[in-house]
């Protein structure tokens, strides 16, 4: 793995100058010509072994590059709120958005490595959590990042030798602490690991630059231009033409399906309607404010056709609950800044802290549900979305968080009568729009769309639940019974 | 001050009912015009004593509106990430957008009150407090929101018989703690504390709205009702004309002034810059991560016409930093979320944390300079700004923050000198706009607005500093060695 890097590299005075000064120039404008297109953000991550240069090689990058669209993302331990919050949280909040440049000085490689070589963490725990980075940044790249990992690699005489001259120069004396020294002795273990998850992180679509750190000319010039290549190639390429055409929805065999296989008939009088949703909303109340709950957290997924009665299932959840303790997040389109980032990412901005429950009224769905069906992503990107969505439900449910989607069914008989009587009420006719009516006219793509999402995304971790919504009583009741249910069993009550 | 809500005040469940069924259905028309008009957003403080029903009021409130739009903002003791930014922080970070509403159950008075009782405030800390909660609302007000505050009162008898009232209700008991029982105890001095802060805080543009927590019925109509005026009040307004032009600039009796009065012929040799920079950038170096520097922070301020020579002082100083330490924050138009708030809110979401260093390319002073002079908002905005700006800066000098805010002064002839050598230099060609030439035709409405702006906002805990910049050496030393200098007497060395 490390063998290039140690063949012995470096470059002389003159001759660094000479290239630094095109170097510069054209990081300059590679970086203007990435924040005036603004198509795509740019991650660094810059890891190593001590003393290998990391912080002089992120200090040479600003002083070349704009400081200004150039972010250095650090991370030391985690604060109370992240702590609350899934292991990748972090790292979602502080992506560079699009046209912007941010670097990685520790990243999602720097707690697995340290966790490895202290014994905290299996071999196997280590390949599960390496495998997760490996979709993560797939994900990140087919979302369009530009993802560049460097690691600088020093030999272990090399890296004594290195500290020994930080520690001789006042001016860098600070830098070499009692730590520096102590993982020296752990060079093996470090050199053993980090082989192991450079190899296995060494994809395609991200692969690893070895640099020896040895000599700062080098390693600078190394690292500079192989960004201002790939930069350079990048901006070059012709934006790719999204297929924004509605691709063929499949068409099973039969028209039996999890959704028309449905008792759409169900029925809750009145009377019994009231009786039992007090009866699910105490539990829940209870539930809610349970000790079994303070370290867990809850996600609630509402989809549906329009007029599904999401609202009002929401609705008779949230009166159950404290105020203070969820939130409703509404789904439309997204923001400028979210449109800057990968498409999970204002999703990932919602999840609540312990004890808290968010509520998703549509949500990450719309992927395979709205943009397919209307064209708003390529083919490719709604395919690939269903593995990145159990991807993020996976970390999400392996963080403690409680993870439920309802998909709320009514026929297209229902969804008329719906429509008509909202056109009848003062405070209800603004919910109908000229959408809803066209979104009526695709009733047949977006049900196959639904039957898709459910079959490729009910997992045994985060299930959809189909709820026969032509009956709002019964619908209802069945959502607070089964959100009761489910976190009763979640909660090992 | 409580006199008015112990009359005694009931609603019966018939009239209530009555009257709910048209306050709902024109609450969630007013919210739904709310977030169609996206003018302003709509701030609810439900403060009061124990037992007074502000969860059953805010329950109440979510029964009858738009769960969507509406948001809970509950606070309880301060993250790490909020303790280590000043008071203000967290109630920035969570205001609702234009459009939406946020309900605060607890606020910016929870503080203050407890530690005013629990005597770990004195009566003119408190005061003080109180002015600058004062201003801080008035800048909410004037930046368009709709600030309501409530404050539910009970006698303390009646204190008393409600908390027994939700105790023998097994679905209410988990309300009532000891903590609820112990501040019966103290309800005389909460009585007295409180009528002083609500009638120091009763503002013309924030008035308090005191209501008898005793009837369920009657407080929630109450609070509803006031809510529903004032939203449908506010939204039949017709949207106030900004005055968009630009306003005349003073123009003070002869042409002296703090820049004019600037030597502009200062110079430094190359030989000689090149060692003082080096010495204050060591010295800059060390103090960033000395340990007196671990409790505080550094925002440094750059403002100066195009071709002033922001970016190179600015990148001369990061020379000597750590890059995980600093982050540089241009500042451009505002994004759609950012104009979504009040102006000073993508500020506030910069300020760094413990032993960062923020540094601003353009600032807030934005809007006394080009806001002003581009007549971006109105007379009125820029005049106030000044206040709200140095109440700003005083709330992060109060924090710890060290705030120091540098104008690089050049004459008319550098800039064109400037400008004219950057269309020669490839990497630097695209620093020019036609922005920057239509910029120069308004020099000096700009230099009569810095003078304006400095004389205002300079103050003894944030100063400004005029550096002669026509010499890039000079005023690179010297911006380096003021930094130092103020942060060395900053940390008392």
């Amino acid at each position: 793995m490390f063998e290039s890097a140690e063949v012995g590299h470096a470059v002389d005075k003159k001759t660094f100058h000479r290239a630094e000064e095109t170097l510069r120039a054209r990081l300059l404008d590679a970086q203007r010509h990435l924040r005036v297109q603004g198509r795509f953000p740019v991650l660094l991550l810059i890891s190593g072994v001590d003393g290998a240069g990391k912080s002089e090689t992120l200090a040479q990058l600003y002083e070349w590059m704009d400081a200004r669209y150039l972010s250095t993302i650090a991370f030391v331990s985690p604060t109370d709120e992240e702590r609350e919050r899934p292991y990748m949280w972090r790292y979602w909040r502080a992506l560079p958005p699009r046209g912007r440049t941010g670097a990685f000085a520790g990243s999602w490689y720097s707690t697995p490595i340290a966790q490895r070589i202290a014994g905290d963490m299996s071999r196997v725990q280590l390949d599960k959590r390496l495998d997760e980075i490996n979709r993560f940044e797939a994900m990140l790249v087919n979302e369009g990042a530009l993802l560049l990992k460097f690691w600088l690699h020093l030999t272990r005489s090399g890296q004594k030798r290195r500290l020994r001259q930080l520690e001789s120069d006042p001016r860098t004396a600070w830098r070499v602490t009692k730590e520096s020294w102590a993982r020296t002795r752990t060079y093996d273990a470090l050199q053993d690991v980090a082989g192991h998850v450079l190899r296995l992180s060494n994809t395609a679509w991200a692969p690893w630059s070895i640099v020896d750190g040895t000599d700062d000319h080098y390693r600078h010039l190394r690292v500079g231009k192989e960004l201002l290549a790939a930069l350079e190639k990048r901006l070059a390429e012709k934006v790719a033409k999204k297929r924004v055409f509605a691709p063929p929805v499949n068409r099973p065999a039969d028209d039996r399906n999890v959704l028309t296989a449905l008792d759409l008939g169900k029925k809750l009088p009145e009377k019994k309607y009231e009786l039992q949703l007090a009866k699910w909303q105490g539990r829940l109340a209870e539930l809610a404010r349970h000790k079994a709950f303070a370290g867990r957290s809850l996600v609630l997924v509402f989809e549906g056709m329009d007029a599904a009665g999401k609202g009002g299932a929401i609705r008779r959840l949230t009166a159950a609950l404290d105020p203070r303790q969820f939130q409703v997040v509404p789904i439309a389109g997204p923001s400028e800044e979210e449109r800057a980032q990968p498409y999970l990412w204002r999703f990932w901005r919602h999840l609540p802290r312990k004890r808290h429950v968010t509520i998703f009224d549509r949500s990450w769905y719309g992927r395979v549900l709205v943009e397919r069906i209307e064209g708003y992503c390529s083919e490719a990107d709604w395919l690939r979305a269903y593995a990145e969505i159990n991807d993020f439900e996976h970390e999400l449910v392996s963080a403690g968080i409680i993870v439920l989607k309802f998909w709320l069914q009514i026929d297209q008989q229902e969804q008329l009568r719906r429509f008509k009587g909202r056109e009848k009420v003062e405070h209800k006719r603004f919910k109908l729009t000229p959408d809803d009516w066209r979104n009526r006219d695709k009733w047949t793509d977006y049900q196959s769309a639904a039957v898709d999402m459910i079959d490729r995304t009910s997992t045994g971790n985060a299930p959809w639940i189909v709820v026969p919504a032509n009956d709002k009583n019964f619908a209802r009741v069945q959502v607070a019974r089964d959100v009761v249910k489910y976190v009763e069993a979640a909660l090992g009550r």
